[in-house]
């Protein structure tokens, strides 16, 4: 229940987590966060769209990014301070999706680490690219 | 089942959504995306932190956006292209937390709508500010 | 897993559960259905109605009826065909409901088994009030 | 967050939500409702009868009813005072269901309106028929 402390980091340090997306999911998610917009819980609806079948929100794939800053990279006692993200691909219902997190920044002094955020599917496509930024306690 | 074209849209427009946060929220987020830092779902850690309490995940704020956009402004039809956040204060079980998008630009030419995206809680502190970026259909 | 068959039952007949209200119930319910609706899922808008507090959804304590005729009395094996339902009073988190199906006329020719359904919260007060009407196999 | 008034409506006017139903929706409503009749959540034993497999519950599919009353039409600020459903046809795992509330009649003196409910699978068949009756605030 420890993360990392600054000073045990480094660029190009990583930590992944990988999840298949069930409809269940999809389903929770819609209902935790109210978004029902019908892309996600209608197939008849999203069969006739670009996507072809229903897919998950993009949100819900950013919320792996946060599993991994928050359980594994740098992990409990880390101030999540911003994140951007782009959706560069949809994630449908049994894709398994990969999320890494890369140190790409350390500012000792700030106590500020930025890292480079990924989600990539099954066949190595990439759906979300982003950064996230996290303040991190100095050594005593 | 339809939201808005481009053309429907001015700046300025907005739109919200709002949503006391459960401890079954917390909990189900936790499960679906992974993220169990001790900081959301283990009590006895969270009061020996400076937050004195377990906290939602800020991504799960930050979905409470995606419902916004996905749902209401524009609605379906959109394509979420991508988003920015910072995390301004914590959420507790039982913050009332309002999100609102509101437009403020346009981009007519490359079907690109800029939204703000902010969630404030019942004590009017704003918890997160953010950008959305969407892709809308162009009128035929 | 097996429940009445028509011969089985007598007027009068009568089955009960009882189960305290959780936020979760609630929730779970709000993002199964897709009834958002205020009163359910935002405890600042609530406190502004007549209701003083988020109340549970009428038709989740339906739902309990479906329970007792589904699961108890009649059980497994019967058709549910209609439900009727007044919403008498609100059901707030934390209340216990005691749902209770008696069975009121039972029609041997048609298989056809009417009942009396009612949810009474753990003051005594009875917050819905219905009719039931199921039909059942024939003995053979 | 807020509904129509009663002098905002009128006989006709409608508005429909749908929803692929999912096989967590049906095991969620299971656990929520204590609903837990072999016909919702044993395989074996549905295969066994002339449904063939699992259906949702009646009252899963009449809670969408709600979602469309509550959320929608009239929409926050309504009072539910009852309603009657019948089942007309099974809902399985995957259908996605459209429930449409139209307003058959308008009771200005007792601020009443009844709306004619209705659920219909992708197919078109209707799978829940029934009549709501809410009351709403009359104008100041």
């Amino acid at each position: 229940m420890k993360g990392y402390s600054i000073t045990e980091l480094s660029v190009g340090q990583n930590a992944s987590f990988a999840k298949t997306v069930s409809e269940s999911d999809i389903y929770l998610y819609a209902g935790v966060t109210g978004d029902l917009n019908p892309l996600h819980i209608n197939e008849e609806y999203a069969k006739n769209t670009a996507f072809k079948s229903r897919i998950a929100h993009g949100m819900l794939t950013a919320g792996f990014v946060s599993a991994v800053l928050g359980y594994h990279l740098p992990g409990p006692g880390s101030l999540y301070e911003s994140q951007s993200v782009k959706f560069l691909a949809p994630v449908r219902i049994g894709d398994t999706i990969t999320t890494t997190a890369e140190v790409t920044s350390i500012d000792m002094e700030k106590g500020r680490v930025l890292l480079r955020t990924t989600c990539t599917n099954q066949e190595g496509v990439m759906v979300l690219d982003g950064e996230a930024s996290i303040r991190l306690r100095k050594p005593k």
